[in-house]
């Protein structure tokens, strides 16, 4: 292999080669005005409130059906805005790189990242670039830190009202099959394909049709469960959650039940809970529907105790759905 | 050893035992208000123009004479808002962290970054925790990004003129000098103490005493030499330096003579250079002096050709400062 197809300790050091590196392979794809400034520090206009969230991405392997790493740094970022009701106005990229990582697999992220970026209708305003020497990192960690302008106030798990119909976007837990699926090998007849996206375009539709949307959360690591637990937690209500309801694609529950994984548990990258006015619950799911078929009512918050989420299921059972506990996947994000 | 007292997977999966974490290591040391709230993302005001930075923190080994890992991570990203006189407002904080780390030394790391976050009379407002496994990452990694309101408008290389004094801060590359000393096993008669510091308090000083600063740069990776060369590509000038004048301390100079380093290239984490009209330089110099007596006048911009560096030495001869190459330190911040 040639030394110039990866990335060499000099690219880290601050010298001409990471000037080189940064010029040919980052700003020549996230290029705007701002970051073509290079200053210390970004200059930024936005108005308050605002919000702010960061995310560190270690995921592996770093490329999967349906994404990569990149993808998966700027939907993550992105989501988190959104679900405050904030547009992703601005993000920052820290990349830690470690020697010997091909240069090809790192454009092939940067590509990811760029078109992402375009989906959010947002921009990378500054970035930092580390290398570590071999076997200090797994090719590639990436750090994006997001600022967004609150578009709608209080959006929070704190104002779910006992009354709120419960809603999830699409099917859960594909993202998590999805890794799961790549590192055991598995060779499935249709591969699961992670649900990565950022989410901004389908939040920014509810908030044109005036959804009173009261608490919003997509379900990443601890997936649906630990959504719903936090929710409880927060707004002291019982939710009481239509187990049939919950929409899970047939080869996710088949790699769940090879594995000893539960859909509500596992990880999702571009799926969320919605809380809002029960009289609201249809305009909602209908513009869910205009972005994924497999949006659902999946139930409601209600005041009984204790404060916890409580799977219904279709033969009249019921059970406490726990918070997940325990190793589950490590590095799925 | 004790498997409660070491960072375990579970502690990043999103469930029971992250929460443990966080709230015991985290939220003990970093709480305030808005961390405290646990949304996805934290609201904030800030008035614009604001300022936005990130950095990634390396740093190897990960504790060092004048301070750790989290010293640097909360000094880097304060600098950096500092920099561009912005006041560092609301700092964002990313840990990866590699299975088996020493609890004790994670908190000796949260207890250091809490210490400067007092200096910068800053606060973490969000935060995100990885836990990867053995051999894939070395202990700790740590992003901050930092977002401040900016104090001064337009403070920027570009703004550096014919006649400008270029100062530094203190004596130069403390920094590169202690990583070094401590990758050699070097014992030193006198240790030589990283110059890790929040330079928010005497950008302050400068500020409130009106001093009209053009640029101010921290001289990090590739230190000295690359802040005076990216300020010529920057502002068209030259910088005409006196180098008897750059205060470099012997035990610092005899580690480079020993290592085969120039001073002007190591790397510096609490220093930096500014740029000012030359009738505002002695009163610049007495502020800087407050704060540390090595502070100096080290050169002047001038409108001659080409626009590089150039080291006038005391007997007479001038030589290009260059933009350092090759490999520098890794993992130097």
């Amino acid at each position: 292999m040639n030394k110039q197809q990866t990335v060499q300790l000099s690219h880290g050091g601050g010298g001409v080669e990471m000037n080189h590196l940064i010029r040919h392979l980052f700003w020549q794809r996230f290029g705007n005005d701002i970051l073509n400034q290079a200053e210390d520090a970004a200059t930024l206009n936005i108005p308050s409130p605002l919000a702010m969230t960061t995310d560190s991405f270690t995921v592996s392997p770093h490329f999967f059906a349906g994404g990569n790493i990149g993808t998966l740094a700027v939907a993550g970022t992105c989501n988190d805005l959104a679900m405050v009701a904030a547009k992703p106005s601005y993000l920052s990229c820290s990349f830690i790189i470690e020697e010997g990582t091909l240069i090809s697999e790192l454009e092939a992220i940067v590509d990811a990242m760029a078109t992402e970026l375009a989906v959010g209708q947002t921009q990378i305003v500054c970035g930092d670039t580390k290398v570590v020497p071999r076997g200090m990192a797994d090719k590639v960690f990436i750090n994006t830190t997001g600022i967004g302008a609150i578009q709608k106030a209080d959006v929070s798990a704190h104002r779910i009202m006992a009354g709120d119909v419960i809603l999830v976007s699409r099917d859960i837990g594909c993202h998590g099959a999805c890794i799961l699926a790549a590192r055991e090998s598995l060779r499935l007849a249709h591969p699961i394909i992670s649900d990565c996206a950022v989410l901004w375009p389908v939040v920014e539709a509810l908030l044109a049709d005036s959804i009173d949307i009261h608490a919003m959360r997509d379900a990443t690591r601890g997936g649906l469960s630990a959504v719903l637990n936090e929710w409880c937690q927060s707004s002291g209500l019982q939710l009481a959650i239509q187990e049939a309801q919950i929409p899970v694609d047939d080869a996710v529950r088949g790699i769940c039940e090879l594995c000893g994984f539960e859909p509500c548990d596992l990880a999702n990258e571009g799926t969320f809970v919605i809380a809002v006015p029960a009289t609201q619950a249809q305009r909602t799911l209908d513009i869910l529907h205009q972005f994924h078929s497999q949006a659902a009512v999946i139930g409601e918050a209600v005041s009984l105790s204790p404060a916890k989420p409580v799977l219904h299921t279709a033969w009249g059972s019921r059970r406490y759905l726990d918070f997940p506990a325990g190793e589950l996947l490590p590095r799925i994000c």
